[in-house]
C-alpha cells in the first residue's frame, strides 16, 4: 500500500506558514511500513483539490490529507471529497451535538458557521475530533483508503493516533518496520561529538547513524529497518551502547526527552524540589519545567529578576557584589541561586544572567556571553558560555545550561 | 504565470527531513506576483519523479524544482527533464571543468562519480552552482518553463537569486506584486470573528480575505495582487479599515506583531513598567516579554508561582482567600497580580491560574479552567476561560489572556 499526503491551505502555497504535518505523517507511516510516495500541497481553491484528490486516489492505495475542515468558506474538502466520490453531503446529527456540546462546555453558543462541519460525504465514516470541532473523515474512493484529518496540528495527531493508526493496522500495514533511536547530547559541539564517532557515522554504516543538532542539543539518530520491530532493536541496541559509552555525561536522554523531562525526573526520584532565578531567561526555564507532566510535586516556581533592581531586593544579591563584578558575572549567578534556594525553600536552585543582544554588549562582555549558576545545600557553582546567535538562541540555550547543571548535580552531586 | 514546486527526495517523503525549501521558494514567487498553486514532493524514484515532471508541466506555466542533482545513483532529475523532453543527456565540458575545479581548491581530486554532475538534456541552459558541486538545468517543456535546483537550502537560495530571479523577470514576473496584510485578534473564536465579516470572507471577492486560527489568535489575512505596490496597498486599505472598524479592540496588531509586541510598545509610550505573577504559565509570558527588543525598559520581572505556597509566601495572598475559592479562581489571580504590583513596585502586574491539565480536573473545577488577572493603582480585574486544548497550548493562551488584559486596560483604563 503506497501512500500519498495531501495538505490543504492557502497559507502553505503562499510560503505563509511551513508545512509540518507532512513530515510528522510521513514519519508514522514509515514506523508502520507504508511507504509515502507522494505529498501533494494545495491552495484553498475548489479546482486543484478536486484535481489533486483524483490524481491521488488514482496512484495511491492510501490518502492522508490536512485541513480544509473549518467552518469557514475556504474550507473545502467536505465537499472535495463529495464530489470526487459522485455523493451528496449529509448532514449528520451526532457531529452536530458533538459540535454544539463542544460551544457549551465552553459556555458559548455555537455560530451558524459551525453547522457546516456537520455535514459529510454519504457512506463516509465520520471521525471524532476530540480537541477541536471540525470531525474528519474516512471512506473509500475506488480501491483508496482515504482519510480527511483537521490542519491544526494538535488536532491532527490526536486524531490520527486514536482514528486513522488503528485502521491501518486492520487493513495489514506494520508490514515491516523502521525505527529511528535519538540519543541527546548536551555540553558539547557538533564536532566534538562526532569526533568520537567517526566510524558509526560513515556513509555504508548498518544501521545508518546521523548527528544533528539542534539549538545546541546534539543529537545521534540511529536509523534501523527490518522486518520485526524487535529485529530493527537488535540493529539499535549495540550501538546505543557504543554512542553512549563514548560520550559519558554529554547524554542526558533519548527520542523526545528533553533536559527538563530529565530533571523533572531526576528530582522526583530523589525527592528534591528545584527553584530558578531567572535573568536573561525571564521565565524560559520554568515555563520548560512545567511543561513536563509531573512538575508541580518537584518545582517550586522562582523568580524572574529581569530587571536588576529583583536581584537585589527579591533574590538579597548584595549591591557590592553587582558593582564589583557587574550584573552579567559567576558570582552575581551564584548568588541569585543561592537567594532563590533560601527564598524558597527549595533544595537546588539554578540561575541565569547574561546578555541576549542585540545591544547591550562590550568589549569584556559582549552579546552572547552568559553565565549559569546553581546552588545546593552545600554551595554554589556556575558555568559560563558565549553564543554566537540570535537573541532567543541565546536565551533558550542558557535555559538548558541551566538546566543542564541542575541534571549534573542529581547525577554526581558536586562536593 | 501559475507556479508549481516539485521537491524531490526521499528524506522527505520519509519524514526523514522537513521540506522548507518549497516555503521559501513560494515566498519569493509571490513577492514576485507568481502564484504559487502546487507543491508536489516525491521519493528518489524513477517512475514518481516521471509523472510528478509530467504533470506539473501540463498544469503551470513554471516549475521550481529541488534536489535530485547529486552525483549519486539515486539523483535522477538530469535523467528524468530529459525523458520528459524526449531529448539525450549531452556532456557539458565547461561544467565539468567548474566541478573539477572545485574539488582542486578544497585540495582534494573529484571523484568519478561526480562526472555525471557534467550531463544535461539537450537544449537545456546550464546554471551554474556558486555554492557546490551540483550545477542547476533551465529549459522549456512546451509551454512551461521548468528550473531543476540542488537540494541542499543554502546553494539553492545562491542559484534563485543569482540565476532564477532575473529569468523570470526576463519573463515578465514582478510585473504585478502580490502584497498580503495580516491582522491580528484575541479575545473571540474563529466563526465569531467571520461572522463579522462575511461579506469580505467570500469566495471570488476582491482582494482576497482569508481566516486563520493559530493558538486561539485569530488572523485576517488580505491578499491583494496589482501591477504596483501601490496598486495592491490601495486595495488593502479600506478593507483593513472595514476590519478594524467592526473588529474594534479585538484587533491588536498587524503582520508578525504579536500581543507582547503590543503590550511593551504601549507600556513604553505610557512610560508605565509591568510586572508578572505566573502561575499555570509558569514563566511563559515573562519568556514572551523577554523576547521583544526593547523590553528591558518597562519589564521588571516577577514570580513563578508554580507551587501553591509561593502565592502565600512571596506574593501575600491571604491564604484564607485560597481556602474559601480554591487557587484557581478570580479571587486569587487578582490577589497574586496585586501582590506582585506592589512587591515588584510596578506600575501594572498580571497573573495566571489555572488547570492545564492533564490531570487535576474536577467537576467543578475542569482541564482547561484558567483565570487571568490585572492589578494597576486603582483596583484588579480578571477574566476566566475554559479551553478545550493541549497542557502546552492551555498554557499558551492563557498567557495570552494576561497580555491582552494589560493591552485593553494600557489603550483604555478601567476606572
Amino acid at each position: 500500500m503506497r501512500a500519498e499526503i495531501i495538505s490543504i491551505g492557502t497559507e502553505l502555497t503562499t510560503g505563509r506558514n511551513l508545512d509540518t504535518n507532512s513530515q510528522w505523517l510521513s514519519r508514522r507511516l514509515a514506523e508502520m511500513g507504508v511507504p509515502v510516495h507522494w505529498h501533494t500541497t494545495i491552495a484553498d481553491d475548489l479546482d486543484a483539490n478536486l484535481e489533486a484528490f483524483r490524481i491521488a486516489v488514482r496512484r495511491a492505495g492510501l490518502v492522508l490529507s490536512s485541513g480544509g475542515l473549518g467552518p469557514t468558506q475556504d474550507d473545502l474538502t467536505r465537499e472535495v471529497l463529495a464530489k470526487v466520490a459522485g455523493v451528496e453531503l449529509v448532514f449528520d446529527q451526532e457531529s452536530f451535538d458533538r459540535i454544539a456540546e463542544m460551544f457549551r462546555r465552553r459556555g458559548r453558543t455555537m455560530p451558524e458557521g459551525n453547522r457546516v462541519q456537520a455535514y459529510f460525504p454519504a457512506g463516509a465514516t465520520v471521525l471524532p475530533n476530540d480537541r477541536g470541532t471540525a470531525p474528519g473523515i474516512w471512506m473509500r474512493l475506488g480501491d483508496c483508503h482515504v482519510a480527511a484529518m483537521p490542519g491544526v496540528p494538535s488536532e491532527m495527531f490526536a486524531m490520527f493516533e486514536a482514528h486513522i493508526r488503528p485502521r491501518l493496522f486492520a487493513l495489514g500495514a506494520g508490514g515491516s518496520v523502521l525505527i529511528e533511536r535519538k540519543i541527546n547530547c548536551f555540553g558539547a559541539g557538533e564536532s566534538q561529538v562526532e569526533e568520537k564517532l567517526l566510524d558509526l557515522t560513515r556513509r555504508g554504516h548498518v544501521p545508518e547513524v546521523g548527528i544533528t543538532a539542534s539549538d545546541a542539543t546534539i543529537s545521534l539518530r540511529i536509523f534501523a529497518s527490518a522486518p520485526t520491530r524487535e529485529e530493527a532493536l537488535a540493529q539499535i541496541r549495540p550501538v546505543e551502547s557504543t554512542i553512549r559509552e563514548r560520550l559519558g555525561d554529554l547524554v542526558f536522554g533519548a527520542d523526545d526527552e528533553e533536559l527538563q523531562d530529565v530533571v523533572v525526573r531526576l528530582l522526583g526520584e530523589g525527592r528534591r524540589t528545584l527553584a530558578v532565578a531567572e535573568g536573561v531567561t525571564a521565565g524560559l526555564i520554568g515555563e520548560r519545567l512545567a511543561r513536563v507532566h509531573g512538575a508541580s510535586a518537584c518545582f517550586r516556581g522562582g523568580v524572574i529578576a529581569y530587571d536588576n533592581t529583583m536581584k537585589v531586593q527579591l533574590l538579597g544579591v548584595p549591591e557590592s557584589l553587582i558593582e564589583e563584578h557587574g550584573a552579567v558575572s559567576a558570582a552575581v549567578a551564584e548568588a541569585m541561586a543561592e537567594g532563590c534556594r533560601r527564598l524558597l525553600h527549595a533544595d537546588l536552585a539554578v540561575s541565569t544572567v547574561g546578555i541576549a543582544g542585540p545591544g547591550g554588549g562590550s568589549v569584556d562582555k559582549p552579546v552572547g556571553l552568559v553565565f549559569a549558576g546553581l546552588a545546593w545545600e552545600g554551595g554554589t557553582l556556575s558555568r559560563s558560555s558565549s553564543w554566537l546567535a540570535t537573541r532567543a538562541e541565546v536565551q533558550s540555550r542558557t535555559a538548558k545550561m541551566a538546566l543542564n547543571l541542575a541534571r549534573l548535580h542529581l547525577i554526581r552531586p558536586a562536593e
